[in-house]
């Protein structure tokens, strides 16, 4: 890049580093960026930025943040999303709107659940690459975060995220990889925490190795803000851009570490290229004067919000409700919605829907009633607000009762420490249903629940999470069916918070979070333990039914071709989200039972049937070799099964995949077994051993051995036959053997019988 | 030592590896050690030894493997069946006998759970202790074994056992330390696995930093047969003996290695004289000509045996057994009894008791009928001989029904893949069942087996594990009340495998095991999460009734003293293990809800009342704290709780106890929650920070901010500040703040006001 060739060092450093709280320095030729929070809405703040970036923001669209809008699976309407908010950050003169979050949720404890998508890898990143594109598409960067393993809020900014790297890969890195390498985010932002004991904002294996070299990312690597510990050792890692302002100090560092040698002045280059780069990116994309349509973006967050609600239970075909009857609307939340959640990502709504209002408009000559029936803050008279909240239950045809959890219960910065609803709330359902059996309950959260006692004793339960400033009115779509739900979960409910995963292992203690149900997270745990959940991951009930048949799969180069047809059976249109899991069964790695490989949403009038055909990536079938550190595909039958959640599946085949046939070399650490059963190097060794009176090796010894010592002979490394054989084997020479056979694994040749036995 | 002064290099070598398989070499003034197989009999090999050890032994008393004796949670029984051992090594001029096995049993699958006692560190550490101190009482010296992390037979020569610190210390080497810090063994064998990625036996942490210099240890390391892979680095790791011989190969390396510079002299030199040390030990332990009494010491394994017996189940007091009745035996190993597990400890027993003749001669005028039911070879007429045990139990007052492993099920060498007893035992018993209700099971086996079917379905269960040459009497004696049962299950018999903690990691794969359920092994893990068992650790029942009362907890420096009463209120003497758990709730590490303790055993006279005293040491209260690097105790209320078994809690109260008082310093990663928290560097930095304009830290803003916001201040480190103040924190000032709180805070001085404010 030209911009940057005639900066002086001292330039290039300052490029690196914010001018204040949300901008970066205009240098010689170099534009100022500006970046602000996401991922949910445009949260530029207004005046001067302070030192914490705390004081008031414009107006800007509230969105459903991520645990909403991820329940809709659907790519391509979090595409539109991205763009609208690509739009509203051009009107504000944003250049890099920071998002989207594609954390992985190990936990549903973590405070800063609400942000990221799913516990599952393959949604969050196709949710997030889509988010990327839409926003991209507008000019606008996005900010991939927070890059990597930041799964919890306790101690965020010192914890060391303890992974073994196959879970690392499969886990926690696989969305990100996925969002880079299908959108091409401009901007990278650097975590807090440590991985493995080294920051994320000092992992030259993390932000280089992996980011750059494995994955191609070309753009800036950007510090979650105040993440950046020692600058130094951050741009010799490869971060690029610390923010916000250090008022010089930590340029001046980056100059003094060059002068003395212990930084490289390429380094400080290339970051104030790839700086210089995005700011002539961001100068092309704005747009002077770029204004948004407000009621068309509110519009889109009410559509967004809708496609997020889940019907979690329906029992009797309570919903939806028929305009016209009497409804009991209960909860605070009914009129002071819970819509997003607190910390960097809380924006300042254009507008807000009130559910009680929305209710009532959709509710047509219908009575509705309202009844707070708790409060979040424990003020008034908790008897008489349950009390009136009954008798109007009892005296409506339908209750609607809004439960959930207030803003301060959860947020960026602490974790939760149970799951639970309030108390109140769950004896004023258990009071409102003794008095209603017809009740409906509405739930508002950041993070799962447990929803059993809930479950219990609601018949009709409909799942909003956050859904931002149109949630009120999405939930009146959906209540009175004008919206036919068809969100799925994208996190499982379980049964208990003592079943979860990490239940012992979460937040971690004295600076480490050991992460050791490794790749089991979410639904891969529950299958693999045989545990019974509440609501699994994926599921999400219609106004209508679908039914499945034809499945057909073929292998292509590409990966499993998937074919089946999805028939509308019931007497509404709606849409469906068919999902596939693979599973492979005879895996020589330990392995989910089944992990969800693709998926794609469907919409069918009543009576239409429609093919379904989706590609199950080769790359979504692969896990992560740590012997060669690389994916591998293993050959085999893999299990295929289509359904409508990870416990409702509907249609199973199999489909017999070609390995990718890597394996790793012979060495003087395989076991016997191991080289004994090579082609080329089984028959030499047999040989070279014969006169080492080994049983079970060679010679008539070895039949009188048992089962369990010739298991024990076969494991052993063969550099400790040198050893066992008194020295009439020889390294050397088992060196020279490995060698060859080596060579001829890698090319394929056949084994030429006696060569190496006097090599 | 004076022995190996005058030794040349390559004779200090020479001391460092076997002679052949089982003796090392005479140097000079030093004589050849005799080492061999243990732990629960001599298993000294007949004639030459060959290269793997394999060929027959003589006649030894087979005492029961640890899974047996381990079940009589009695120290006393315990270290005189070593004396015994000891006793039969001297005998057979055997110098060090390879034992105990201290391992921790992490999975049910690990195929050489036989030779280990517990899940449990306190149990296994203080019968492994006993053992040591029985032995050594002999003048021959034990081998504590397979120091560490050794708790799987699969790949066990290459894989990597991934521990973190804390869970290592806690759980997989507190045995090992207590065995070593209260018996003071001749040796220690290092396991053939890794550690997080190095050899146990080119480990120097473990066998020189934490073995020698923390504990205290010094004799000699020896290397488990066969696992030294590198000689060379495990002398300088501080490994003393390679076994067996390597025909003078890596004696040759070493000398090589010191030539060339790349191997201490003085590690040689070292290792030579702790081998030398060790022979002199031997010489003076050995007896010529000793014999031992062949019949008392199988009337001790019958006594042991008998202790190690566990009353599972005795539904309507089935048992004991009148004699005179009839009984219908069956079960194939009635007649060919399975006692002990195969590979290396494998005895070649003086004489063996059949449980069938033992039953037939308590039984008195009895008729005592047999029937196979079954064959463990799946040869026979399975249909047939099941209706002839379902007839012979129909035709009787009572059946007794032998089921268990054979022996080719599970062994050194291999892991188990299931804990299912095979399928046509378990319909046998179903049909005995249905023919004849009272109905015993005595079961046999190495590793846990699932028992739900068999609980379900049996009125009583008599758990006979593995008990030795002399279990078949033992089972007699219990079955008639000739012995009252008094075992204890030193593991938890799970309701699924699926609900065991290290159900998705073990054994590892591609070389590597993780420890991801840490200190969650045994009953922590199923009290942590709540799970139900099918027999809880530490149950077993008696023929009589105990109840206990009167706690009384006292802390005293050594830790706390425990004094409670425990009476029989039954009609029979008995013995009662009384164990003591102890938890802290507040605990700022994650803890189990409750881990033993202490345990005591007290024999009872029908209607007889005692007073049971046991300490629980400070040690054993202590959690290992990964900041410091060491053991801490906390301060605060302790739960302690008495009662029979881990879930069959009696008595509990509380008890306050201060902490160690250690902290760890402050330092640039102290967050700034943690230095304002500090009596010193609180107020100055508060002052200091006073113009910094930081929100939560000082001046008015910070009453605006919200809870989270607040939170989210407290958890920056401080050097972080530095950054956020633009400058205005200064770096070396924090750092000398910092030197000087932490000064005052190791000398206990208070505050000095204002000092440090221009430092």
């Amino acid at each position: 890049m030209s911009e940057t060739t005639d900066l002086s060092l001292e330039e290039r450093a300052a490029l690196g580093s914010g001018a204040d709280f949300w901008t970066t320095k205009a240098v010689g030729p170099v534009p100022a960026i500006s970046l602000t929070d996401g991922p949910h809405g445009v949260r530029k703040q207004t005046g001067a930025s302070d030192h914490l970036g705390l004081s008031a923001s414009i107006p800007a669209t509230c969105f459903p943040p991520a645990v909403g809008l991820g329940q809709s699976w659907d790519p391509e309407l979090v595409e539109r999303v991205g763009a609208a908010l690509g739009d509203e950050s051009r009107a504000a003169g944003v250049n890099v709107l920071l998002g989207p979050g594609v954390n992985i949720k190990r936990d549903p404890r973590c405070g800063r659940n609400f942000e990221y998508y799913s516990e599952d890898p393959l949604v969050s990143g196709v949710l997030g690459a889509a988010w990327v594109k839409g926003l991209q598409s507008r000019g606008v960067g996005a900010s991939v975060k927070h890059f990597a393993a930041n799964n919890a809020e306790h101690d965020r900014m010192r914890s060391s995220s303890d992974i073994d790297p196959r879970t690392l890969r499969e886990i926690y890195l696989r969305a990100f990889q996925r969002v880079v390498e299908e959108a091409r985010p401009w901007t990278v932002m650097c975590s807090y925490n440590r991985i493995n004991g080294t920051y994320a904002g000092e992992n030259a294996w993390l932000l280089t190795s992996v980011l750059r070299d494995e994955w191609g990312f070309d753009g800036v690597v950007v510090s979650d803000w105040g993440a950046v510990r020692d600058r130094v050792a951050s741009v010799a890692a490869g971060l690029d851009l610390e923010m916000p302002a250090t008022g010089g100090v930590s340029d001046a560092r980056v100059v003094a570490a060059v002068a003395a040698g212990e930084l490289d002045a390429a380094a400080v280059d290339r970051s104030a290229r790839r700086v210089a780069r995005l700011a002539a990116r961001a100068a092309e994309g704005a747009r002077e004067g770029a204004t948004f349509d407000v009621d068309a973006h509110h519009a889109l967050a009410r559509e967004a919000a809708g496609r997020g609600v889940v019907l979690l239970k329906n029992d009797g075909a309570l919903l939806p409700l028929a305009p016209g009857g009497s409804i009991a609307v209960i909860g605070e939340f009914a009129q002071a919605p819970r819509y997003q959640g607190g910390g960097s990502s809380h924006v300042n709504p254009t507008r807000l829907d009130v559910p009680l209002d929305e209710v009532r408009r959709l509710a047509g000559d219908g009575d509705v009633s309202f009844s707070p029936g708790f409060t979040t803050d424990g003020s008034g008279d908790a008897e008489a607000l349950r009390a009136e909240a009954v008798r109007a239950a009892a005296a409506a045809r339908t209750a609607v009762v809004f439960l959930g959890l207030a803003a301060r219960q959860e947020s960026e910065g602490f974790d939760r420490e149970h799951i639970e609803l309030p108390r109140e709330q769950v004896e004023l359902l258990e009071a409102v249903v003794r008095a209603q059996p017809r009740t409906v309950v509405v739930l508002s959260h950041g993070g799962v629940l447990r929803l059993a006692p809930v479950a219990e004793l609601a018949p009709a339960i409909l799942d909003g999470a956050l859904l931002g400033q149109a949630g009120g009115g999405a939930i009146a779509d959906v209540l009175f069916g004008v919206v036919n739900p068809s969100g799925r979960l994208t996190e499982t409910v379980p049964v208990r918070l003592e079943d979860s995963p990490a239940y012992l292992s979460f937040p971690g203690e004295h600076g480490h979070v050991l992460y050791g149900e490794r790749i089991f997270v979410g639904y891969r745990w529950y299958d693999a333990r045989g545990l019974e959940v509440t609501f699994p991951f994926g599921h999400g009930l219609s106004y209508t039914e679908f039914t499945y048949s034809g499945l057909e799969l073929a292998p292509s180069e590409a990966g499993v071709a998937v074919r089946l047809t999805v028939s509308n059976t019931g007497t509404r249109a709606g849409r469906e989200v068919v999902q596939v899991y693979a599973g492979l069964p005879a895996s020589e790695v330990a392995r989910a039972p089944r992990w969800l490989a693709g998926f794609a949403g469907v919409t069918l009038d009543p009576g239409e049937s429609r093919t379904v055909e989706l590609l199950l990536r080769r790359e979504d079938l692969a896990y992560w070799d740590v012997r060669q550190d690389r994916w591998v595909v293993e050959g085999g039958d893999y299990v295929i099964s289509v359904g409508a959640s990870s416990r409702d599946l509907r249609l199973t085949g199999t489909v017999a995949l070609d390995g990718d046939g890597v394996r790793p070399p012979l060495t003087l650490e395989s076991t016997l077994g191991e080289v004994l059963a090579d082609p080329v190097a089984g028959p030499v060794l047999m040989e070279a051993m014969s006169g080492s009176a080994l049983p079970g090796v060679a010679g008539d010894e070895g039949a009188d051995l048992g089962m369990d010592m010739q298991r024990m002979m076969a494991s052993i490394p063969i550099d400790r036959m040198v050893a066992f054989s008194g020295g009439r084997v020889d390294r050397a020479r088992l060196e020279q053997l490995l060698e060859h056979a080596n060579a001829r694994r890698s090319t394929g040749a056949p084994a030429a019988t006696g060569t190496g036995k006097d090599s």
